[in-house]
C-alpha cells in the first residue's frame, strides 16, 4: 500500500489517533492485571518468577517491505520471541511492543502488524497478549518485542545441562527458513531488487511462507521441559552454530547424524526457530521430537564423528549488505 | 569519537566480540535468577505480580549525537523507564535493553551506553540491573528499554484515582528539561546544525545537564504510594498534557496555581520526568512533594480557575523536523 491509498499516514494522524486505531486489534492477555493506558502495565507472576526475552526486527537486515506484509511482521515478531520463551520451558503470558516508524507510514501498516501479533498469539500461545508498548517516529521501521513467560513451577531448561550419553533431538524443521530466503533472493527480485509482485507469487511455496511467517513448535517447549529435557535452545542462528552453544555451555560435544539432518542447508541455515534439546537416553521422547545425534565427551560439534567447523548462521554486522527494499 | 579513533567498529568486531566488550559494564540485578547468555532471562517476582514499561529512544527525534554523549544516552534510557515504574509506586528490579546501531558505530559508543545504564541504575534504583538484551544492525541508532518493577505488596497508583477535594502535588522540577533543550537549539548549533563543541561548553548549565542526563525523583514514587497518593504519573509530555490525563482518567478537573507553577515553560515543557500526584487533603505530604493545585469537579485542566487549552508537550509525528545531527 502506498501513502496515497491509505486512510492516513502516521504523520497525518498523529500519535494518539494512530494508537486508537491499533489498540482494538491487540490481543488480550489472561495474565494482565493492568493493560495499556497508564505509565506501566502489571502482569501476574503466580510462580514468583518470570521469564523475559527481547528481540528487535529492523527494516533492511531483518525484513524487506517488498516481501513481508505488515501481518507477516507482527506474526514473526511474536513467534520469534515466543520461541525463546518456549526454549526455557516457559509458557508465554504477555508481550510489550515498541514500534518506531517513519511519519510517511500508512496507519494500515501498524494495523496489519497488530493483526499479525494477535493471530500469532492466538495460534501459538493462546492466552498470551499485548499488555503495553510504545510508538515512536524513526527513519527506519523498527519493531522491538519483549516477551514474558511463566515456568508454572518447573525448573527452567538451560543450555548448560547436556550430559554425555544424552540423546540430541529436534522438534520442527531444519533449513526451512533459509531455503525460503534463498528462493526469495533468487526469484523474488526484479533487476536485483526485492519485488512485491514476484514475492506474492512465491508465497504458495511452503518454504517461502515459513520464512515470511514462521510457525515454530512453541507448545513443544513446556512439553520437553516436563519430559525431562536436560538442555534446550531455540534454533535462530542455524543448527551448527546453536548446537555448539549447547556444547560449550555444557562442557561436552554434540555428535549429529548427517542422515538424520538431511542436507547441508539444514545444518547451517538460520531462522528455523525449531527447538534443539537433549534428553536422557533410554527414556521416551515427546512425540514431536526426533533424534538427530548424541552427547559425547569433548568440545564443539561433530557430524558423524568428524569435527564440523563451518560457522553457519549469520552475523548482523558482518553479513548485512545495507539493502532495504 | 570517529570510527578512525575507535578500537573497532561494530562491523569490524562482529556481534559476539562487541557483546564481550559490553557485558562486563552492565549492572547486576538483585532480582536476577538467570542473566544474559541463554534464550531468556529469569527474574524474581516475590509479589506474584510485576510492573512493566517500555520506551524507545531514536536517533533524530529523541536525541542528537552531537549533543548527547553515549553515557547520556544510557543514563537517559534507564532514567525515563525507571520513572514510569516509579509513577506506579513500584521499585525497579530489572531492565532488558535492545540496541540497533549502524555497522560504522565505534564499539566505545556501546560501552558508553552501558556505563550510563549502570550508573543510572546505581544512582536512581540501587539493585536494579540489566538482565538481558539484543544487539542488531540498523541504519538508525535505536535504544529500546523494557523495565520491570516490584510493587512490594502495595496497590499500584493509577491515573484514575484522583477525587474531588484532593490536593495536586509535584516532586521534581517543571520546565527544566524544556529550558535545557531550548538553550541547546539556541546556543548548541553552528550554522543551524547541532554542534558537539558548542554543546560541551553548555553542559555546565544545570538546565542543559538535566535535558541530556535527567535525574528524576525515582525514589519518591514508592514513597508517594506508601503515603496514600490517589493518582500519579510521570511528567514526560509536559504538565498541561499530563495533568489532563489524570483529569480524564479520574473524571475530574485539575485546577493548578499559576504562582505555584512559576512559568509558562513549566506548564507546557516536556521531559521533566517529575512525578505528578494527587493526595487526600488534610494529610501530610511526603517532604519532596509541593502542592501546586487541587482536584475540582468538571473536566480537563484549569489554571487559577480558568480553562487552559494549550496542548503543550510534543507529538513525535507532528513535531519532528527530520533532523538528526
Amino acid at each position: 500500500m502506498t501513502a496515497a491509498e491509505s486512510t492516513g499516514t502516521l504523520g497525518e494522524l498523529g500519535e494518539s489517533a494512530a494508537l486508537a486505531r491499533i489498540f482494538p486489534r491487540l490481543p488480550a492477555a489472561f495474565a494482565q492485571l493492568l493493560g495499556p493506558g497508564d505509565d506501566a502495565a502489571i502482569l501476574a507472576a503466580p510462580d514468583g518468577r518470570f521469564v523475559v526475552t527481547t528481540d528487535m526486527m529492523i527494516h533492511g537486515p531483518d525484513f524487506r517491505l517488498a516481501w513481508s506484509t505488515p501481518h507477516d511482521l507482527g506474526w514473526k515478531a511474536a513467534a520469534t520471541n515466543l520461541s525463546d520463551l518456549a526454549a526455557m520451558g516457559a509458557v508465554g503470558t504477555g508481550l510489550v511492543v515498541a514500534i518506531a516508524a517513519p511519519a510517511s507510514t500508512p496507519v494500515e501498516v501498524l494495523e496489519g502488524i497488530a493483526d499479525g501479533l494477535r493471530e500469532a498469539c492466538s495460534a501459538l500461545a493462546p492466552g498470551c497478549g499485548v499488555v503495553g508498548g510504545d510508538l515512536s517516529v524513526s527513519a527506519t521501521l523498527t519493531i522491538a518485542v519483549t516477551a514474558f513467560g511463566d515456568l508454572e513451577g518447573r525448573a527452567p531448561v538451560l543450555r548448560s545441562g547436556a550430559r554425555v550419553g544424552d540423546v540430541v533431538a529436534v522438534s520442527g524443521g531444519l533449513g526451512v527458513a533459509a531455503a525460503g530466503l534463498r528462493i526469495l533472493f533468487r526469484d523474488g527480485v526484479v533487476d536485483g531488487e526485492p519485488d512485491a509482485a514476484a514475492a506474492a507469487a512465491l508465497r504458495r511455496d511452503p518454504l517461502v511462507a515459513f520464512q515470511l511467517a514462521p510457525v515454530p513448535p512453541i507448545a513443544d517447549g513446556p512439553v520437553a521441559a516436563a519430559a525431562g529435557a536436560t538442555a534446550m535452545l531455540d534454533l535462530s542462528d542455524g543448527l551448527a552454530r546453536d548446537a555448539r552453544r549447547i556444547a560449550s555451555a555444557s562442557g561436552v560435544a554434540l555428535d549429529l547424524s548427517a542422515a538424520a539432518i538431511g542436507s547441508h542447508e539444514a545444518l547451517v541455515g538460520g531462522e528455523d526457530h525449531s527447538l534443539l534439546a537433549t534428553f536422557p537416553a533410554g527414556r521416551g521422547l515427546p512425540p514431536s521430537f526426533r533424534v538427530i545425534g548424541s552427547v559425547v565427551p569433548g568440545t564443539g560439534l561433530l557430524v558423524d564423528g568428524v569435527a564440523f567447523d563451518e560457522l553457519g548462521g549469520w552475523d548482523p554486522y558482518a553479513d548485512w549488505n545495507g539493502g532495504v527494499g
